[in-house]
């Protein structure tokens, strides 16, 4: 497959999806969920093919059930084309006006961005997500799939462009790549003037090699090492409910915690509760060495912690703790270990939390409440492409409205400069 | 010098820069407008030698006018301080925000970057314009001026470092990098967790340097190849003083017009009014067939176009000009050619001026006005960093805040996920 004359294709379809109104665009995400839903016999047949193939290959249960499509999944992929719809547009909307002294009148004004690329890892549903939030704001997508869920993709962006067909829609502002390797992927992140934005989705491998090695813009997501900070003010059943909560909810995902820091002052009864519930909820604890001895008066293991747990983003039923002399401490262990997605403090001082939220420079802080929140739907954005931890563009989870750029619309009446 | 340890000293230094006041920060900006006034000679004199080496190396009397500094070009360069001190902080706006069902409070709300990195060519306002407006901003800036300033680059930065000291602030948070070659800029570029942005200014193959090479954020500035494009409804006197603005007020900017585009249908009249026109002010014209003849017709040389002539930022008193069938022929001759800068149209026909604005896809587009608007202090955000011309975070003028990125704040009460 020739990845840059599918980028160009991407891009002249984009032009045909640029000035969509939201009634079309609405009218073209609903018949898409229709056909998903019409056509779920021939999705499920061709996911089998993947999954019994991923099998073959030694998949563990794990991936292989994030890789599995039946009818339910396939129901909820296109009642999440259903909820894009009732989605406001993000295109159009005014960011900044006004009328100068000249008499010029400014506009900043969102548009899309053209084309959005995505890389990702084996989970197909991805493949409806990013071509619904790519169309519902303006673009065209260029989507590409992990190998393992080949088939499954193919079946799924073939229904989308069959429906963008029927709407009179170039089927290119759906374009899957698929084969073609490492290869495919370098000339992906090296279309510049193609793809406007690539966005990686997946394990820090896959985001590292997609921010190092791109020229065309990229938006990072992803790597959570999530702290929870329980401050020498905070109400310990409250703190305890948030830790479990952050920990235990889905240890699998970018905003679960990592690391719980206890101020010193409240390390002795908090420990002492904290230790054996959170075992109770299956969790390993990695402590330093006041943790450790709190264990052993629980008779619960606590392996010893090193840098290496501070660093580290689980992404399993393991926690590391560490007692901390203060609020400063905490802050300074977070400013040399966190990945900058999601800090959390249980307090109910207010000038505690004040300077914790002014001194982490994290995507998202959470005072007194989970780090799980942390997420599109739960703050209300109402869908997510995935969430950034670079500073640039979007920061945190990423909207409709991350998905598109503005341009700045000047009107005189024959103004020029003296 | 090594630019790692720079760069990780600047990012030291940013965390004491996050927190400052608007009072704080405008007190220090103040403070570095006074010294430098006092520092005039000293300053001057540093200048003095590197015009002195770029004479005796050659360099043009363009740039060396570009890179000295008298009295007066140190006033304006303090005064720009005063100015920006005179600006809103836009660190602190809430950006987003809401109660949500669930009872938490949700604020997105603007924060410094951290370190915003420079590298930029021979003009020494630029080092005290770029740390004025990083810190104002809050961050702390690394800079990377070209080799032929270098000593009006360090009698400067010395200044504001001085002041920084003087404030109890770390000298750091206004870093410039000095020697070290390409090897430094590699540095620079790479220097991930350090660098929050980096923004390139200067010509065309410093920005792709930098674009290409660079694995830590990067705002692509400046390169303009704008267009005016004179409609079929255009009025024909406001067209030529627009034509006339856009290519001669500053032919060496980047929002100077470089192509002409002409409806057919106006074509004859307008060119017989607006060749002689350009050509006393002494613009040399690149045109089609069509241009050619009526150069001919009014005695006067016009350079037959091709294709070179379409895609070139002259930066010069060059102008391509070529006559287009309908408005869709100049929106696709736009959609070939242009870099994303600028585009004009000159017209009194709502739906062309709506169809125009709709279809081009360029980081400003000017109705009935110069392309020379498109500009930070002109459009009204007081100051300027440069213009982007890419999507992702800023298009067009970038001020005040786009040097800032956001956190979203979470206040809940003991709030955990379901």
């Amino acid at each position: 497959m020739d990845v840059l004359a599918a980028c160009r294709n991407a891009k002249l379809a984009s032009r045909a999806v640029r000035p969509l109104t939201r009634a079309d665009k609405d009218a073209l995400l609903l018949a898409m969920a229709d056909a998903l839903v019409d056509q779920t016999a021939v999705i499920v047949r061709a996911n089998d093919e993947d999954v019994a193939r991923g099998r073959a290959e030694g998949l563990s249960e794990g991936l292989v059930d994030r890789l599995r499509l039946d009818d339910d999944r396939v129901a909820a992929v296109a009642q999440a084309l259903r909820d894009l719809a009732a989605l406001p547009d993000p295109v159009g909307e005014v960011v900044r006006g006004e009328r100068l002294a000249n008499g010029l009148e400014v506009r900043q004004t969102r548009v899309p961005m053209g084309v959005v690329a995505m890389v990702y890892e084996a989970r197909p549903n991805v493949t409806v997500d990013a071509a619904g939030l790519a169309l519902k704001s303006g673009n065209a997508v260029v989507l590409r799939g992990g190998s393992a869920a080949a088939q499954s993709n193919a079946a799924l962006v073939a229904v989308l462009r069959s429906v963008l067909s029927d709407a009179g829609l170039p089927p290119d502002a759906v374009t899957l790549i698929d084969g073609g390797g490492r290869e495919a992927v370098k000339h992906l992140m090296t279309a510049r003037g193609l793809v406007d934005v690539l966005i990686p989705r997946g394990g820090a491998e896959l985001i590292r090699t997609v921010v190092e090695g791109s020229t065309v813009p990229v938006i990072e997501t992803g790597v959570g090492n999530c702290h929870v900070y329980v401050d020498a003010a905070a109400d310990l059943e409250r703190a305890l409910a948030i830790a479990l909560n952050s920990k235990t909810h889905r240890p699998s995902v970018c905003n679960a915690a990592e690391t719980l820091l206890v101020h010193e002052s409240v390390a002795g009864s908090f420990l002492a509760a904290a230790i054996p519930a959170l075992d109770a909820a299956g969790v390993t604890l990695h402590g330093d060495s006041q943790t450790v001895r709190a264990g052993l008066a629980a008779g619960i293991d606590v392996v010893a912690a090193d840098d290496e747990d501070w660093a580290r983003e689980y992404l399993s039923l393991d926690l590391a703790v560490r007692v901390v002399e203060s609020l400063d401490d905490a802050i300074a262990h977070i400013d040399r270990w966190s990945s900058g997605h999601t800090e959390a403090i249980v307090t109910d001082d207010l000038t505690a939390s004040r300077r914790f939220v002014a001194a982490v420079d994290s995507a998202a802080v959470m005072v007194n409440a989970s780090t799980r929140f942390t997420d599109g739907g739960q703050l209300g954005l109402g869908a997510e492409i995935g969430i950034s931890t670079q500073k640039l563009h979007a920061r945190g989870p990423m909207g409709l409205a991350e998905l598109t750029t503005t341009t700045w619309v000047v009107t005189g009446e024959g103004h020029v400069r003296d």
